[in-house]
């Protein structure tokens, strides 16, 4: 119930009002199209992982300035900015492994395989002797446990052990609060992904610890849990706890979407691909 | 805000509680396989209208005894009860035409396509000669006004009189109150569709009013709205109003769905083309 | 068996080696991108309809100048160049509808489908007063007999009727003979529909003696017929009649397709709803 | 272009032919719903490799008696079928792994993809003490290389030595020389993938050699080659190779598939994953 949010960003707002900010930094710049909002939280120790509920890291969301203005209309600007963001986390000549988190079926949590459907996969090619300068990428979309009766964790750890990457990206659909930065906002970390986040939940963390290598998560949130919005609505009251008891059990498995999430869902995961795939675009050209 | 249901029979559990039941009946009765509980609301009068908000007319809703035991093992109980119920509701030898209402690309809303989809089309089979004993079913999924530019009650009587069918049948997907009906209930009403009704909020009445025929109206809540969720929550009381004037107008878009809506609406809407298609099943099987 | 392709452009390549051409000219240019090649076959008395087995009128052929290249690159030329030719034939301020035909559930066939569901429709906020610079768009997907039971051109004719436009343009995917062509070439003529034609082979016309406004047709070939292949393989030696009846029945119901179909088609079919949206765009933009 | 057909039927109907059938044995066998017929071919050595091109092992056909019924009439005999053959191959309380392959974005290719979607999964069941007298079924859908970047056997070879199951099945879409078994047709082997085969070409084998543990195939065949197509109506006369090199390059990547090929892959696949899951169903149900 703590973690009805996956934003570090919410998370930040939230203990803001309680002041209890130990532990925790944050900067917000304004980039140069003047549109767009990035917003960098560091959690730098114990403390700041108690005040939050996240591992230390960073935590950088990028979303635009005016956030119902986001409908689309910056793609490229977005796009532009996480690709800038990775290339400052991603070491040049990298090996880098993709995975898209969640289940196609499910449109909310289908972000991840949707990613990973529109990259520019080289890394065959490098093999064979091709794209010399562009980086190395593979990438996989595992599909979740009800679907595979396999852990996340264990197949990535497996097909990293297998083809060896230098680091992990790991794309996946998350829980917000605000309906407002619903597949408007991306939330990069370079701490993987903890247990228990993310639309399906899932169970295993997935970091530098199960999987071997260093793991960075890309998210959008995508879905609000009917718990959140009850909060949101009545406050922090004290009966509050009482009032989510009472829920019906059937709530818990359900989400609050935007009627058009199968189209938002579309803009969103191009947007982040091409993120991505600007990694390798200049290289490729050249050649 | 007041419809923010279209079962009748949620619109009676909460009229009754204000005992205001004038010009309303209600029957109530289990099926052959003691699975199915089928619950018939009468309006009667002017004033049943005013009680329940709805048109004077036959609202039949088809469910499992235990709700949460009806997650598709009662799927054949149920299709048979619809067809039972449509049997009684249409003339022998109809010529039947269907309109699956809504958008085939946002899930919840997509019921009607999907029903269509399923069903065995006669009518240019009959006018070649074929099927002689099978009665006339023609149909179309007309899309809805943002993709078309056209109200679908236009489409709809524009086609009505150049085929010249005795009935229209209209599926569509509904918004509920309680989420342990979502995508389990099936109601069929003889009134055709009232204005500001379903999932996608259709503009124009679809009844013999403006289609020149009787229309039958199938439906399945697939959604609940979001001030259909605190409503329950925060009860009566007197500041609900205001609560649901705080909100967030992004939610005025927002629907609270189950995380497996895409399965969910796929088995139903085969329960119900099954029930159309029983109709025309018999005569076939005999030539 | 004649008419193994849609594509006049294909019709008058044949007809071509076997001189007998009266009734028929065309005319070839180079669009300013210098990528693009353009190529207008009138056919201008019985005589020309003789030959080719088409109706007389226009038939105008987009495509690239090295047909191999066309894999997407050069699709911004492509929809310029539908753009102006659809600006040339189609009155200032017109009433435009627009019918997708075709079978969504089928890839070759989907294409009609997949154009109008991404087209700027703007009949409905017209008529409530916005966008009063723009022509007014209405579009149709009516979906295929098979599905329906109703002719595609009695739910035209229908909607015509109802909603009176000023032209109507049928979007359909075509059979070629050639497989460089294949998803690559878009014809656009003022005759409309003729009967047989099309993947989904539409028994009855579509033109303005049946509809009752003047009929564009906008196509692209997405197929090839079983038949089609064996004649250019076997060639016009005089056994070919035989080899074609001993053809394996089912193959009457196969196309040949290329493997990408899925992705060809979502990409030719953005190019041609660009192309129609550009009708609007610099009206929208102003206002 | 030897292998124009993956079936090891097809090839031994050619071979018999040509008479050289030394190291292959075939027995057929009608089942007890008198409509399913069963043919195994066992290729006993060095000897029958080369005459079939194709491994050592067992192959066994399922197709009705009457090809041309096989419409989904016979969903169940057919799936009834297939489990009785697996029950036979699978060892009693072996841990079975699922690999779908092939690319769920193009349909001819995603016969495996969509098996898997339709499993029962239980090893993480089993695995928190759930259906203990349920077999352990995992699975994944790999996806291909050209949206991976990796093999498909590194991928099954790491996840097998990482879940360490006792049995491998794969699935996947094949090419045959036949239209009328197209969607129609069961191959069961106990050979594993050769290299070169299936739709989408798998480079690599997949064989107990490259995994470490056995390797079942199930395979339907979904598309026929061009080349396969015109050897059948030119035959088998000298200058059949003169045609084939004549072909257009662009056919090398064509399929010819029958107009349907979206609903019978959605079918067969249906059957297939029946076929598997009942190999789980009684102990299930029994708890």
């Amino acid at each position: 119930m703590q973690n009805r949010t996956d934003l570090a960003l919410e998370l930040k707002e939230e203990a803001e009002e309680e002041s209890k900010l130990k532990g925790v930094s944050m900067k917000t710049r304004i980039d140069a199209s003047n549109h767009i909002r990035e917003t960098r939280i560091t959690i730098k120790d114990k403390e700041g992982e108690q005040v939050l509920g996240k591992p230390m890291g960073q935590y950088i969301t990028i979303e635009t300035k005016d956030l119902s203005a986001n409908d689309g209309s910056y793609h490229k600007e977005m796009s532009e900015a996480l690709y800038l963001n990775l290339k400052e986390m991603i070491p040049r000549n990298a090996k880098v492994f993709v995975a898209g988190l969640g289940n196609s079926d499910v449109t909310a949590d289908s972000l991840g395989p949707k990613v990973v459907g529109n990259l520019w996969i080289t890394r065959h090619l490098k093999r064979e002797g091709y794209l010399k300068d562009a980086i190395e990428l593979s990438a996989i979309a595992p599909g979740v446990m009800a679907q595979t009766g396999i852990e996340t964790s264990e197949v990535l750890e497996a097909l990293a052990e297998k083809i060896k990457p230098d680091l992990l990206i790991v794309v996946d659909a998350l829980a917000a609060r605000s309906s407002s930065r619903l597949n408007k906002t991306i939330q990069i970390s370079d701490t993987g992904i903890a247990p228990g986040s993310g639309v399906g939940n899932h169970r295993n963390e997935i970091t530098e610890k199960t999987v071997g290598i260093p793991v960075l998560a890309i998210g959008v949130p995508t879905v609000i849990s009917v718990p959140a919005i009850i909060s949101d609505i009545v406050g922090n009251e004290t009966d509050n706890g009482d009032i989510l008891e009472m829920l019906d059990e059937d709530f818990a498995s359900m989400h609050v979407t935007p009627k058009n999430i199968d189209e938002s869902i579309k803009r969103i995961s191009y947007t982040i691909s091409e993120g991505i795939n600007h990694l390798l675009h200049n290289h490729i050209k050249a050649e």
